[in-house]
């Protein structure tokens, strides 16, 4: 494939796809507000104040007005890097805005713990527990020795096959690298080339940590990391913090007259090390959270005008293309080359400038993501901005894929229009 | 009061109680199953190999016939005492037991980290998106030294106020004891009594770590631990899992014709350190849980049959009998005395031993109350049933009150029968 069209993956190996129930959601959730501080190192702020700006920021994203007493229900995604406060962290940057009273619940899966904390505030609304949830993220990674930020990375990895033995995360995807060129003939280029789409977004992105453009010789001749991935191949570390509301629909309207519905949730884990898994090629756990989102959302990957992926390492982007159904297995190297997946292509991935480019502060990321798709879908991501957009999809992987998932976020306006 | 009897507290101080919204829950959710590991010192089992015998006895006590396949999502809490695997330890423990493809979410506040777990459990059935959730929850703590075990316990209190200036949890517990002592006079003698019962009960349970009988003296005459607390006002450090099974009202009837409703559910959060709250004879995140739970079972504390509460220290349990409305402020100490709370009094408390004899393998521990409250309403406590109840509390404090849950469990056989 490499005219730049996106097709679904129609069959997924049975052994990944656990079949879901049918879907029998009674409550509709929104997203009406988002935000985030700007990622980067920050060694002037806390992981409180770094919250406290990315709550004040969602807070002033509302269209309407909102009150923040009227947040009913509080999760808060963070893997606690550097140990400074492991439990209960969630509590302690709720209290930090006000909010102590508020139930609040820390969740965690790695990298991808806001993504879950997005997740939960969803299944709070739909309840009918909570008509207005905050679901947030925080990370500091940058105020620690570089064998530190080793050990708190390796947590999330397998820890007696995998970090004890001495893999750290780079090496995970690198094995995952080789065995996709192995398998179907990517390329070191193809690599770099997710580098160099990202940067160009992230430098149109005034929140970025790597807010700069890079060329394919830069990318290509960086120094090694762990073969075959290079420096451009891999994400910083970074501090920073990222929230999102989500309100049900009985409520949706005091916020705003341009809903942004979440039409479709959907997760999936897997063996936390690498080394038990069937495949290298690909995440099952992503696949299996995409085909549950897709199905809840009723529609094709096709359908989608944007979508923020997990590129935690570049060749986790060129797996995302095949795990989401942006592509064909195996094809992620020619779409990634096609162009259809930079800002003006068919699928632009990561206008935010993507984990690799906008930066990684872990327990962020995933909340950090549902920012940019709510920019994307209110007409605010500036220069990034994709043209009127329906639907955009977010992904975040937790460790190698021990835990992955996907939103689908819709503009009611654009589909009613449509 | 001293008369046994129990009394709903009326009035909660506004400045505590933040008063919920209408609860529009539109799925009711029923526990099916529950079971646990022994809890204890288990140098030959792994957090693993514990989760897996407390999944197996819950998978064992549903009525019917249940397959683990039909388990649709997972929450799994845990403060990942000892760090070994501190990242993606929900995946961790479900792939162990055969779910891995299932989306599994680690959920953590503290002590209080699988009560949550069960709540999110409640939510996923609850909103839809899940028929059948496992709530579980696993600390392995007795296989490091005292000065380990404090770090651990520590990272959940307050970092730079509490925990770096050297305060351990029994110090902020001895706070609270303290100033009960001084406001309302409540004696040694009667935190004493907390555990004389709860060791009395905990005889009767097989799974207790410390399950013997103590007397009086023995409990008041024990090495001071933290003034005014001595060893026997402690919990010990635990091994041990516990797992639950929540289903919605759709599909209960497959796996019991003697349902267990989830009828109340509450949380609240607060500030982390203590030296920020109001009140040191109160836990304000109890109250809000508790009301809450109360408002949406539409029960009084009048209406239940028996409460496993945390009792980390014996003031916990003192505090939770005033946070929880089963006496007035102050009259805690009256009623422990009046013998209401053990075993065939008018509400029996900790029928389970509690996390005094019980034990407290931290993140099992809110699950573990779920156990108990499942095997009393089954009919399955042995020695320690209470006679036909028909409504149980679980009440789960994460630190020193910076978070809350309370779940009520109602047998609707005894509730049409009644």
């Amino acid at each position: 494939m490499s005219n730049g069209s996106i097709q679904r993956v129609r069959t997924v190996d049975e052994i990944y796809f656990i079949p879901g129930r049918p879907f029998s959601c009674m409550r509709d959730a929104y997203l009406v507000g988002a935000g985030q501080s700007a990622y980067g190192a920050f060694p002037e702020e806390s992981y409180r104040s770094l919250f406290r700006t990315a709550f004040d920021a969602a807070v002033d994203s509302v269209p309407d007005e909102f009150d923040a007493d009227e947040i009913d229900e509080a999760f808060i995604g963070t893997l606690g890097v550097g140990g400074r406060q492991l439990g209960l962290s969630g509590p302690a940057v709720t209290e930090h805005v006000g909010l102590d009273g508020v139930p609040c619940t820390r969740v965690e899966n790695a990298c991808a713990a806001s993504g879950f904390a997005v997740r939960q505030a969803v299944q709070a609304v739909k309840s009918g527990m909570a008509d207005v949830a905050l679901a947030g993220g925080f990370e500091v990674m940058t105020d620690m020795s570089s064998d530190a930020t080793k050990y708190w990375l390796g947590v999330s990895g397998e820890t007696e096959w995998e970090r004890l033995s001495g893999t750290t995360f780079s090496g995970v995807y690198a094995q995952m690298a080789s065995a996709h060129m192995n398998e179907y003939g990517t390329t070191r280029e193809q690599l770099s080339r997710v580098a160099v789409k990202n940067h160009a977004n992230g430098a149109k992105n005034p929140h970025a940590q790597l807010g700069f453009e890079c060329s394919l010789e830069d990318a290509q001749s960086a120094p090694v990391v762990a073969d075959p991935l290079n420096l451009y191949h891999c994400c910083p570390t970074s501090d920073g913090a990222a929230c999102a509301l989500i309100v049900s629909e009985d409520v949706v309207d005091d916020y705003t007259d341009d809903p942004i519905r979440v039409a479709g949730v959907g997760a999936g884990s897997d063996s936390v090390g690498l080394f038990q898994r069937d495949t290298y090629t690909g995440v099952p756990a992503s696949r299996r959270a995409a085909e549950t989102a897709y199905e809840m959302a009723d529609i094709d990957p096709a359908d989608l005008d944007f979508a923020e992926v997990h590129d935690c390492f570049a060749i986790a982007e060129l797996l995302a293309y095949e795990d989401l159904g942006f592509c064909e297995p195996g094809e992620a190297g020619d779409l990634i080359e096609s162009g259809a997946t930079e800002l003006g292509g068919d699928l632009p991935v990561n206008t935010s400038g993507g984990l690799k480019s906008k930066g990684h502060p872990i327990g962020a990321t995933g909340a950090g993501q549902v920012v940019e798709a709510f920019k994307q879908l209110s007409g605010k991501a500036g220069e990034r901005q994709v043209e009127t957009p329906t639907r955009g999809l977010t992904h975040n992987v937790g460790g190698s894929g021990g835990a992955a998932v996907v939103h689908v976020f819709e503009r009611q306006q654009e589909v009613s229009a449509r």
